[in-house]
């Protein structure tokens, strides 16, 4: 059965580049292997190799024939001589949440369990065991060794320069401009980082609300997700049974997980927001954090002084955290405990080198409300936080809007820059009009491209239910595939090294009618093969925009006298 | 039958708007009609109306249930009333273009014919019939009040002010900043304009490559994308009987018909480019001109001396007419006779107001071709020609990219605003990244969005099957309704009088839980639908986004005490 959730990349190959400072390291790339270019010239036949393309893989373990995948195993645990001989992290006894040895103790949840849980890793006492507490005592991981690889997809080989050495991630990282989110009881994750000065990333969020069909499904998301190109991945499953469902998820999941504790600490008093406590969200973290949970999105910015300011807009408050906390906030007339306790937040994430996100509970849901007294002021408090998280060696990045036009994206961007002192930016979408239930994958990639370009660091993507209903597994494939196009779209733009390496190889694969070639270097080689068959080509020498008379491409080449195999297309339809 | 075609939209009416300068005029628009807002104060019921939201409407008689469709007759001819009281046209005898005449004698061809048609108008000897020579005398049409009545979507009435007046759509139109597309011979369009400081707007093309499946068909491609929202329409049939199925495409459309006369050209050359004439192509002008299209797409902008700079490329020439006429210059060593020819055609042109498009051979077809020589140096050449198409008073505008990252796109823009003396340009995308085929539908609304705020004045809409396919009809729904969100996006950040009304009522709607009403100010209304219904909602009172107890905007709504209606959802599923 586990064979069967593998995943393969047409025409690719699975290659693993080595670290220099770190020669332990492998990091994995999918090489997109092409077919020669053949042309004709004074009747010889010329055949000229195409060097294979390596391209930014997320799909972990699952893309190699070589690793034995078994879900009930879990991932192999790369990182975790890594970080043991770091020497500063100490194997407990067993969980110390509350919650989770209650979990642990129920039998009747025996059939649900991961069935190899290990004993979690906390800091020793008094040892700081963050990639932030590292980078600022002048120290590379191999964890940054291993982005530095990653990011630069072997465009040195191709004589492209790059400025994305380890020593640069060290200091992007020291200085807060990014984040390498690893948790240390998440070894399986492999390393990647979140900053504008890397490839934009993208976020994928699963999880059912009510009724979720099941753990294997849930597993199954995550490596959907992986597969298209996932950086990393929320659980924002709010069910029955969150606790065991996010340890299969965590197990098997070769990218960063982030959670919103939150929704499960209202699971915790059955929706009552009022019955929140400081000490029951507590014991929530640490659950999560000895589970393996890489970031935390808290809404530590709501302010009880500023509620109100939603309630001059038209939409209010959409984000559900953000709107948990204010019910608390107005329910006891106090300052929201998110807030009065984030120092202790700090001290718990610090010792298992948990990211904060800092949630945006007051971002605006309507095009209307952006760029708000509302927005703006959560955004004054998330700068003044994020400097209280670096103090304690926590990553920390900021989320964002949400819907916003587009003349006020440049604004919303500058602005956290400034307040939020560079801390990296983590928007949803923004869509730029409100008009488009059943398109807001594409209103808010129209936003999410020109804020990635201005400098958004992640961008969480939107499918076409947005605001309608539950994703099915296409629509969270459309949701990827379009969110990994804003974020090259913006690449491109930003001018990341080799970014347009994949491009132009695509585009002469194009022009040379390698149609295989074309949709593999495709971000969804899968559809681009089932466009083109439904198309009815008649032979390989047009597609059927134009037809058999009047192909642009095939009357351009006639000058250059380039061949094209009239077989490749019937091999195409076969397939 | 024909009334299967008819055109409607939930929960809206057909309603008119009257002109001042011209009494007879009837602007036609679609007004959304929605349900109250019921909230509980202090135990009572207050019901609040909310008022209607009118939408433009390009859906023409087809959405008007006082008018009897009938695609043998075709739609009415609103404007030939006004056309006759400006006494500047006569009609003539009969069909002056050999070809048109031969294809009317060909009695094999009967059954193919549209049944009722008109002969044809054309300037009197010596008389100056176009929208931009009356606009430049001082004279307000008819068709310019039209319009600048339909741009501000009853916003006046909303007390939102606006510049766009019949004076003003005068002026732009005088300046050559705007087009409003009006041959005599297309009495049955309503007025639209196309230029910046107007709503952006879309095109749709249509037409088959090779087997078109039929005339029905095609009339059939053309009512759904004026349903979508395609502000004007391009027949780019290439197959048999061209000329039978544009008379039947003409006659039934309500929004301005263009079309490449090259390609049929071609087909009368039976494909062979070099066969090509100049007289050929003037008959072939003459032919379409008479049948009522309202612009021309000629790329007159290739010339011998630049054609080589497409060897430099990575994708050399993307555009099939511009590949066609460079493959006559190579052939021939000569000048194009497009170019050459260029004043005869306007003198053509000039005799019908039939628009020209001066078409972008060199348009980049990959984003490493981008903003190159060859594209600048075709720039140059098409503002030289617009000068000389406005020289004759025949109303002009400039194609563009193609494929453009986003960094080079406001470049793109200013240099077309500066070479060009600001007559409107009209875009395909751009595609910001290669590297999507089966989604550029996305690629290019994200390059769309941005041109459209930078000053491109209408978008030719990309559907999921470029590069890959023709679309089928699924593809151009998703393809128009792509572009009307880039349109849509670029009139919000462009600050078009009004924008955002739509938008803030369905944020509105949205907030409140009126679904419907979320669904029908929508730009798919149906889509919404059905993607709600597979949401499995359990009832009206939130989203399956969230789940039934962490709706955020219910949460948020609780503390201003708005009721829901347990009941809608029923009905929406019942729908």
């Amino acid at each position: 059965m586990d064979d069967k959730i593998k995943i393969t990349y047409p025409g690719s190959e699975k290659v693993y580049m080595t670290g220099k400072l770190h020669p332990e390291i492998k990091v994995g790339m999918r090489k997109v292997l092409l077919t020669p270019t053949v042309t004709m010239e004074d009747g010889k036949r010329i055949v000229k190799e195409n060097a294979p393309i390596y391209v930014y893989d997320t799909s972990g373990p699952y893309s190699d024939p070589n690793v034995k995948i078994d879900l009930k195993q879990g991932l192999p645990r790369m990182r975790e001589s890594w970080i043991l001989q770091r020497d500063d992290v100490e194997q407990l006894d067993g969980l110390t949440s509350e919650y989770g040895r209650m979990r642990q103790e129920d039998k009747s949840l025996d059939h649900l369990r991961f069935s190899h849980i290990q004993r979690p890793y906390r800091a020793k006492a008094g040892r700081q065991v963050s990639q932030m507490y590292y980078a600022k005592q002048g120290i590379i991981t191999p964890e940054m060794e291993y982005v530095a690889i990653r990011e630069n997809m072997n465009c040195e080989e191709l004589g492209i320069d790059t400025y994305i050495t380890p020593e640069f991630v060290r200091d992007e990282i020291a200085a807060g401009r990014a984040v390498l989110p690893a948790n240390i009881n998440h070894p399986e994750a492999e390393p990647m980082i979140i900053g504008r000065n890397f490839l934009v990333k993208i976020n994928t969020n699963i999880g059912n609300s009510a009724t979720t069909s099941g753990i294997e499904e849930e597993v199954d998301k995550c490596l959907w997700s992986c597969k298209w190109g996932g950086d990393t991945l929320m659980d924002l499953s709010t069910g029955d049974n969150i606790h065991e469902t996010r340890e299969w998820i965590v197990r098997n999941c070769p990218v960063p997980v982030g959670t919103v504790p939150m929704y499960q600490a209202m699971e915790k008093v059955k929706g009552k927001a009022e019955n929140l406590t400081w000490e029951l969200f507590r014991d929530t973290l640490i659950e999560q954090c000895e589970q393996g949970v890489d970031y935390f999105t808290i809404h530590c910015g709501i302010r009880l002084k500023n509620v109100h300011y939603a309630h001059e807009r038209l939409c209010g408050m959409v984000s559900r955290g953000g709107s948990i906390i204010s019910q608390w906030c107005s329910y006891h007339q106090k300052e929201s405990f998110l807030y009065e306790h984030f120092d202790d937040i700090c001290d718990i994430l610090a010792q298992y080198d948990v990211a904060v996100s800092l949630g945006d509970g007051l971002r605006p849901g309507a095009i209307f409300d952006a760029n708000d007294r509302a927005q703006f002021a959560e955004l004054d408090t998330m700068g003044e936080l994020v400097q209280r998280a670096w103090a304690k060696n926590v990553q920390a990045f900021i989320e964002g809007p949400g819907h916003v036009p587009m003349h006020k994206i440049r604004e919303n961007m500058d602005r956290q820059i400034e307040k939020c002192h560079e801390a990296p930016f983590y928007t949803l979408g923004p869509l730029v009009t409100d008009i488009a239930p059943g398109y807001d994958h594409i209103t808010s990639a129209i936003g999410a491209a020109q804020i990635g370009w201005y400098g958004t660091a992640m961008l969480c993507y939107v499918t076409p239910k947005e605001h309608l209903g539950l994703p099915n597994k296409e629509d969270v494939r459309t949701g990827v595939v379009t969110y990994k196009i804003a974020a090259h779209a913006a690449d491109i733009a930003k001018g990341h090294p080799g970014a347009t390496v994949r491009d132009n190889a695509l585009s002469k694969a194009r022009y040379e009618f390698r149609w295989k070639d074309q949709f593999n270097l495709g971000l969804d080689p899968e559809r681009a093969l089932e466009y083109y068959k439904a198309g009815n080509h008649l032979n390989g020498k047009y597609c059927t925009m134009c037809g058999p008379n009047f192909c642009a491409m095939r009357i351009s080449q006639n000058l250059k006298s380039c061949e094209f195999d009239p077989e490749e297309e019937a091999r195409l339809h076969e397939e």
